[in-house]
Order: structure tokens, then C-alpha cells, then sequence
């Protein structure tokens, strides 16, 4: 009954998707890692246990052994080894993005309609995270009424040394434009990007406001800061007719110690988001065992790339952008 | 060596400045009240000591036993009470607004050129808010380095009937416009607004998200939302290049009672800015003492009326409003 | 490689275990449930896909399928079924208590004695709580200086039917007898029991305060408080040389509404020690395989029990009473 | 209508104090200072304002400028100067403690026993602290039941060079058994000393468990830490049959940096305290000129002394000590 996973690529996500899968996941067990680079792929298999490993994604993709496949190699590749496992007709967790264009991602789209089911899991893993579900199931009952404007903030300690300003709003705000369409259940139909005074610690235009309106008429408004220095920092709170639902990452302890009670913040994405990796991985086991989709679909992702297209759009003109929006296929209903 | 403090209007705020001038303020004492509705006055006058009351208030300005005079009556009287004072010489604090039109607000600039000093202090009491001197203190330390953006929240539990959304840029975001320039030490140079989700709650577009450029090139976005039910909120954070600082209300005591820790909320802007109001009140005391000034002053009170004007033609017109800059007089240096 | 587990008890706490293990715990698959009601061990196996239900519990230690036992059954009953699993050779989760008596607790022992090694690991799963763990990591880091106090809350809604106050410390207080031992590395030497007010909701002497001295001189304060009615609530705050170091439970999410901002208690123990449980299980999954003991042993459970007995004389003769010290045997070094 | 205020003592308390009233107080002007160190009371009278200095408090009391008196000269001197106001009929409020012993404080009694009426409020100015009246207003709404126990914390970072365990009690804990039977409208009946594992920081045995029984069959336990090294940290939380009621102090900001949200203590009791100055010293003047006395009287002083003695008795002995009750004059009734 136990679900045997392969993982692509080796990197610090794929490594960390080694770690979860082997040891914080009931019903699977880690079969084989592969990356281009095979030594590094060994290496992760020695450390979690994993019998195999391979420089060569599509053995890993076609090994029988491989009962489903986790995708987290370079951004570029993920549409083919994707379409891979679906013409394979292995269920998939893939990294987001689920391609670095949108044509690109089409074809994983494609490639899920001429199968006829859903097979891609896309690693939107804050869907999983209990602050956002907490405020989206407390919206869901209605008690607070419709929800009207959603604050987000989105911090980085430090920027990756490759990253601009567009980078900050198709790497990182993708977070955002997922979770929001997911807590809110709505589209986004608008985006405007402000430039805030640029940090002198930046290299880009950095912190950035992104304001999005849905097709609800609410407002989404991301500030989007990759150098803030002080830690990652990733809370927001949704603003409804009768109450308003503030959520931030679980704090455990305070410590008093020189004049200040302080509680720490996470150093990156990883801590701050480990509940909610587990919580996706063990999800997307068990919408394997259930036949039952969990999680963000490809779909989403390809929405995501849309829109956060055209946030690079309206970041470049200086002036608001409408998104265009596209006809959900049935598959995704 | 007691100032002498005449208070013109016996509505709420002039009732509440009564009781903080005659029971919190030192170096004061509330000589007279008056009020349109002299009745008025002299329930106010009975139940804070004061000796006076008449329905004149330019009896009380001329009074000889008035050193100071505190204006809080109907905003379109404050210029015209405010410049009757400074052609006596008289010290005044004008609730905000300064005028209700810029044009207003210029003959009481005018009036204190012609004096060569400055009379006026304009009520913005947000100036003397914990929170915000916190604030603004921390970010003059240096220790965060340059300030990039602020984000402003300002709710109330329900708009006053005769509200629209106009008049929440006009009566509400003009305290963020004050504050933020104050904390900032910069000038608002651009606004757009944005309309969110209208609360099935409120008579018109509510919430707001403002959102302001300075001369600094931060961002500042205010979210006013008028109808938020569940009580009075006003908090923000102050994001620093290398700190972010956060600000609200004074908490000092939490409940845990049916499920939850709780903290209580003001139901309105007096408890939540009661600090504020009395450190104000005795700044100024203390400013007529001293022969310095404190608080925002009348050209303050002049540039919010030409900002949030601004604000309201970017609403009605759904597009960014650049603030046209004025040259300030030597007076205000 | 994927452990067998069986679990002895269908009631809450072994359902809950069930669920764990099926669906939260990575190495490990669920096979069979024993219940002295045979009807009620189908029900959970049914509901968590354990292939087996036997109303023998003998028949499920001796089950090759079964590589580790868990037993969540009645107290009376937790020394039989651990001494037949270490005669099997089969690693044990025992919950606590090890035994309702030290000298019962005592023949379990001997049992890992004869055996020659622990295979026996304690329920005591606050040892996993991120809280626990956390200050006991901060206060190991020195840079705190030595622990010198610890005060700690146990609050319950409300109590359990036959409760009493010697119930209170025996099944409550345990819980704090073991994490402070845990936390400050100590034992525990002299105890006294403070009554409090009674409440007037509470059928017995409802809340305690008990006062606990270690070997290392520090005092170890617990409020003990079983119908606190509010929620259960667990916290409390570790006093060292040059700081303090507080933990409660993970919050995520507050809500304004109603005048106030709230966050949520926990109604009982399950939601607030959701994690530890989860932890506490995967560790001892990790600790079979790893063959590294993890968490409470035989021996901290048996060590609990003789100072909980302390504790309920304390209660009676109102008085302190020294806890007699006992050898602890080189197994358990 | 204004009370002149003379103020014997110009150390940092009456410094404060001459500063508070000066500048913080409606309804009182500040007259004069008197030390016996006469330039110290010029120095304190130059910067405050106050017309006069002496280096006979006698000649103050006298001095018909002065309505009322604020004692804040050195414990041993409280009583003479007390007696000798109370017999100029003026009005006082006394720095804590009312005497050294309680001999002396009887002596204090007798006088106003003599003079038929209440002329001294006792400078507990805890009562006046927005954490304990809060938690004060809300235990007598009744919603929460009866008071059951009262968890105390009292840190400071560092003692005084000449203070020891004994006078923790006396001066330091002597605000908690104010405040305690204030709080709960109860009297302390029994008192037991713990003492942790001393901080190697510390001179004397720091910290202590002080556990309080109350008439109502309440507890009270105060943790006296004085060499906590981190900061002044004063806080509580009051159990009650169905709520918990944590009170601190007031939290404006927080400051997230170098991995950290972080919140400020206050470096000793006058800022953490300042408010409660404030009111108190206001709530003396009001009292003044309502004639209906405020806040601790004499009496309190004299019964808080009583009960820091049999606290250092049960220090000294190392086991409960029972507190002598004593009938209260009709004048405190």
C-alpha cells in the first residue's frame, strides 16, 4: 500500500523533499533521486536512504519501482519531465512554477486533457500552511461575512544574487497570486506595482507594492521586500465585513533577554513553511491512495504564470494591467 | 503662572477637551466654554468647573481671563475663530481641520504671516500617539537605516450617517496624511485610490485603499475602512531598510474567557487616542510656556486639506493625482 | 524496512494513536488493533485500514506482523502487556502511566533489567512539544546562565467525572513531574501542595498550586486548575540567570471581531499536543530503527510515579514531603 | 482652586515626583522642596519650577503656600514628617513604605486616630496601574467568578548594592502585598518563603517564591527575582472560576530586527510605572479638593508592614508563618 516516490533533482529543495518524504510521510517510501548531476543525486539517496539513484530523470520517471514522481529540479525543465509522468500516468508533485512561460506550461495542460485526468500536483505548498487555512476555513463560515481586501506581506532576508525586480514578482508574489485566488476562491482580474523607495541594500527596485483587484471586486495588495534584512517574514491579514483574520507564522516561545521579549523569525522559507511542505507532500500521498486531487492543479499553475506575466507587464509600463482571463477546462471544474 | 484656557464648542470633543484641560493637564486651568447652544455651553462649563459660559465665542476670545483658546466647534467656524484669535494674540488649539477648503485654510495662514508668529496648533493628536513618537523616534535612532514604505490601517466600527466616501479621504485619511508626513519627515507628491469589495454594511464605497508617493519616494497605503463592525483599529508598520516597525494600540491586560485570549479593542477613536489627546493638550500648555511651538501647525493643517483634496479627485476620477507642492513660508521653517 | 505497529486500546487515545500512525508517521505501517472489546478494535481498524482487530491483546504481541506494540489501553493494564512485549522483544510506546504504582511500575523495569536492554519508551509526548523542546534547547545553549525557577499552567475545561485532587496530580501533574525533570535535568527531592481557593465548579479542591524543589535547588511551581472552563491551556516560563524563556501553545491566526482580538485555546490536550504526538510517535518509529532510545523511559515513568505519590501525600498532610531518591540502574545511565 | 504642593525629599523619587507635579498634574502648582541637603532642593526646585527651597522640611510644612505635602525623603524620616502634617491639618501622600516598622507606622494611625480623620495616602501607586485596575474592574464584574489565585512576577534587573533577601520582601514585595489585597479585597493571612537555586548574579538569595494565603482561601504567589539582569518586568495574571485575567505592561511597538520581533522592557519601575504616577498623584490632588480620600491609606501602610515582617519571619525560619489580624479603626472602615 505504501506509494514508492522518485525525486528529481537534488538541489536544497530537492534534497529537503527527500527528508520529508522519508521521514515525515505515512504511506510512501523514497525509491530513487535523480539529477543531472548523479553524484549529488547518490549523495541525497545516501543521506535518506533511498535505494537508487540516477543522473537521468526519465529512468527514475520510467523505473517501476516509482510509483509517483516529485518534481524539484531546474524551473525549465519541469514541463517535460511532468509530461513525462503523465504519458507514464504517474501522479506528479512538481515545484511551482510549472514553467517559466506560459505556452510552456500549456503543454502540461495539454498533456493532462489528452490523458483525461489529472496527474500534476503543483508545490503551491501554503495551501497546506495553518495560518492560510485557518483564515480561509474561519471565512468559510461565513461568520465575518464576504471578504473585502486581503493585506499580504512577503519578506526575504536577502535576495538571491540573479534576482530583479521582475524576478520578485514571478518568483516570490507567485506565492501570493496563488494563495490569494486560493483563500478567496476568485480571480485576479488587475495588477498595479508601485516601486517604493528603493533600499540601499538592494540591487533592484526592492520593496515593491503589488496591487491586485479579483473578479470579486476585492482588493489584494503584496509588499513584496526580498532584502529586508531582518528575516523572512511572511503574515498578512484578510479584511472582512465584520471581523478581519490576521495570520503570521506559529509562535511557540518568548524569550526575555536584554531588555526586549523577543520571538524569532524563520532565516528562510524553509522553517517558516516546513508544516506546510509536510502537510502538502503527505496530501498529495494521500490524494494518491484517495484518487482524490489535492492541492494546487496545473491549472493553477498555469494561471499563476498568466498573471504574474502580467504583473511583470504592469511593473514595466508603470501603469495598471488588465489579465485576461481564461476559460477554466473542464478537467479543472 | 497658570494659562487661562477658554474651550469654543460643547459637543463631544470640545466636552472631552474640557474635562482633560481641567482634570489632566498641568499648568492650565478652564476659565470659560462656549457653544452656539449656550445651554450647552453651560452644562459642559458646570461639569468641568469652568467659571464661564456664554453662547458668544468671540465674548470668550475677548475675554481677559481666556490666555489660550481651544477650538473644537463645527469644522467651518474653526478659521474664522482661529484667525479672531491670533488677531488677539491668543494661542489656539484648532481641532482639525484647519478650514474645510485649502482656500479657507490659506486666510488663517495668511493671518499668522501678518501676526509674524506662529498662534496656531492644529489638533492632529496622532503627533503625540506612543505608537507613532515610538515610531518615528526608532526610525531616527538610524539604527534601520532610510524608510521605504508604511503601511496604515484605520478602522472604525461604523461611519458617522453622513458619510460617503469623500468624506472618509476628507475627515478620516487625513490623520494618515498628517502622521505620515510627520513620521516620514517627507511631503506626499502622488495618490491613487482604490476601491475595494463595498461592505454589504456600509452606504458607500468602504473600504479604501489609498495609496500616496512622497518626496522620498517611499509608498505609504492607508487602508480606511469606515463600516469594520468589530471596533476601532488604527495600527500600522513603518518598513525600514534593514527593521520593520510596528505600531498600535497600548495593550496591557488580555482575557481568557470562552476559548479564547483576548484583547480588547476601543470602540472609538477617544479611548484609543485618549494618551494622545493629553499629551497634546499639555504640549501645548507647554509650547505657550516655552514660546515654542508643538504639533502640527496651521500650515500642516493647510497642506492635509490640499492633500486630501487630492485624495477625493483621485477617487472620483479612479486614476493617480499628483499633489501639486506648495512653498512653504519662512514662518513654518 | 517499514515497521509493523500494532496498538493495544481502542478507546480516544488509542484511536487517535491509530490515525498517527496510519496517516502522519513516515517507516511504519498500522496492523492490527487489540481491544478487550473485540467490536470496538474492528471499528478502528476499519476506520484506519489496520488489516487486523483481535479482542486479545496477548494475540497481537505475538503477531509476526507486529514489530512494535503501542499500548493505550487502561492504566491497570499498561505492566502486563509491556512486560510481554519485552519478553517478545518488541519495542513498546507505552502511554503514560508506566503503572498505576511504583511497585507495579517497578516489575516493568525489571523486565527491561532481565532483558538487558530498554524497549520500552514513556508517553510522555510533551518531551516533543516545540515549546518544551525549545526552551530546554535555549537553556542547553548557556546562554542563559543556570535555570533557577520554573513555573508552569495546567488548565483543563474540565474535569474528568471521578476526579479528584489527588487525581489532579497523579494523572495531570505528571505531565509537568516529567518535562520538568526533562527541562532542567534534574530530579525532583521535596514537594508541597498549596489549596487554593476552591472553585465553586469544581467537585473537588480545584486549583492546587504545587511546589516542587529540585536537587539542583530550583523550584518547579505548577498551577493545577481542572475546571478552568475557558479551554485547555498549557504554558509557562522558565526563570534562568540572564533571561526568561516562556512557551505556550503554536498560535497562528488571531481575529478581531466583537470588540476584540482573539486567538483560540485549545478545548483539551489532543489539538494542543497535535505535534507532540505526532513527533513523540515518529520518534519512536526513528528510535527502532536507529536502535537510539527516544523520549521517556521505563525508568522516568516509574520515577514519575514516586513522586506523584509524593505529591498526593503532600496533598494529604498538607505539609511537605522529601522524595525518597532511588538509584537509577546503568541501563538507564 | 489650585493646591500649592510642597515636596520634602529631592532625591530621584522626589525628583520625580516635583516633575510630575509640575508637569503632569491639573489642579496643583508645585511650591517648594525640601532635603536635607538644601542645594539638592534648589537644584530640584530650579528645574521644576518650584519657587522656594529649604533644608528644613519642617519650615515646608509650615509654609502656608504649601496645601499638601508629598513625603519622599528617606523611610526612616516618613513617620515624623507624616505626624507633623497630619497635625497641620495638611493633606499627604507618603512614599512607601509608611515606616519602617510597625511601631513606627502605629504611630502614624494614632495620629490620624487623634485627628479624627484621614490625612495620608500611602504612594502605592501600583493601584493605579491600568494592568490591575483592569484586571480590579474586571474580577468585579463578576463575569469571571471568584478570584481563586494571583500569579505574581517581580523582576528587576539589578538590586541595590545593600539589598538581601529580607529586604526583597520588605521593599519589594511589599508592593505585591499591597496591590494583592487590593486586587482581591482580602487580607493575607499566611506567608511561606521558597528559595530557588540562587543566582550565581546575585549577593543574597535571589530569587524567591513568596506564597501567599489569603482570608478568602486564596493564594498568592509572587516570584521576587531582583537580578533577572534583562530588565523590570512586572506582571500578573489572576485566575478566577471561569477566566484567566493576564495583565503587563503597556505594549505600544514592536521592532522586528536581526531575526527578531522584539517588544521593550522598561529599564526599572518609573517608566514601567509612570501612568500609575501620574494618576496617583492626580488622584491625590482630586482627592484633595473632593475631600474623599484615594488610593492606599495609612492603614494599608501600617498592614503591609505587618505582613513584610512575618514574610521575613518565614524567610528566616524556612516554614509558614501565620499573620497576626488586626481590627481596623472605624476611620479605615
Amino acid at each position: 500500500m505504501s506509494i514508492g516516490v522518485g525525486i528529481i533533482g537534488a538541489g536544497i529543495m530537492g534534497a529537503d523533499h527527500a527528508r520529508i518524504i522519508a521521514g515525515q510521510v505515512a504511506g510512501a517510501h523514497l525509491v530513487a533521486i535523480a539529477d543531472a548531476d548523479a553524484s549529488r543525486a547518490r549523495a541525497v539517496a545516501a543521506e535518506t536512504g533511498a535505494g537508487r539513484a540516477t543522473g537521468d530523470p526519465y529512468e527514475l520517471i520510467a523505473d517501476p519501482a516509482v510509483g509517483a514522481v516529485l518534481i524539484a529540479s531546474p524551473d525549465a525543465t519541469h514541463p517535460d519531465y511532468a509530461i513525462a509522468c503523465i504519458k507514464a500516468g504517474k501522479p506528479v508533485l512538481c515545484e511551482k512554477p510549472l514553467a517559466p512561460t506560459a505556452a510552456q506550461g500549456m503543454r502540461v495542460i495539454e498533456a493532462e486533457l489528452s490523458a483525461g485526468r489529472r496527474l500534476v500536483q503543483l508545490g503551491f505548498m501554503r495551501r497546506f500552511d495553518p495560518g492560510y487555512t485557518d483564515i480561509k476555513g474561519l471565512l468559510e463560515t461565513g461568520r465575518y461575512g464576504a471578504a473585502l481586501a486581503f493585506h499580504c506581506i512577503h519578506r526575504n532576508a536577502t535576495a538571491a544574487p540573479h534576482f530583479d525586480a521582475a524576478a520578485a514578482i514571478v518568483s516570490s508574489c507567485s506565492h501570493e497570486i496563488d494563495i490569494a485566488r486560493f483563500v478567496l476562491s476568485a480571480e485576479l482580474t488587475r495588477v498595479q506595482v508601485f516601486r517604493a523607495r528603493k533600499s540601499s541594500l538592494a540591487t533592484f527596485d526592492d520593496p515593491l507594492l503589488v496591487v491586485f483587484e479579483t473578479d470579486k471586486g476585492q482588493i489584494v495588495d503584496v509588499e513584496l521586500f526580498l532584502n529586508a534584512q531582518y528575516g523572512y517574514d511572511v503574515r498578512g491579514e484578510l479584511v472582512c465585513e465584520t471581523g478581519c483574520l490576521a495570520f503570521g507564522p506559529a509562535i511557540n516561545t518568548a524569550v526575555r533577554h536584554s531588555g526586549v521579549t523577543a520571538t524569532s523569525l524563520a532565516a528562510d522559507w524553509r522553517p517558516r513553511f516546513a508544516t506546510a511542505y509536510r502537510l502538502q507532500n503527505q496530501a498529495w500521498i494521500g490524494s494518491i491512495a484517495s484518487g482524490r486531487p489535492a492541492g494546487a492543479s496545473a491549472w493553477d499553475g498555469y494561471i499563476v504564470t498568466t498573471v504574474s506575466d502580467a504583473g511583470v507587464r504592469a511593473l514595466d509600463l508603470r501603469s495598471p494591467v488588465t489579465i485576461a482571463q481564461e476559460k477554466r477546462p473542464a478537467l479543472y471544474g
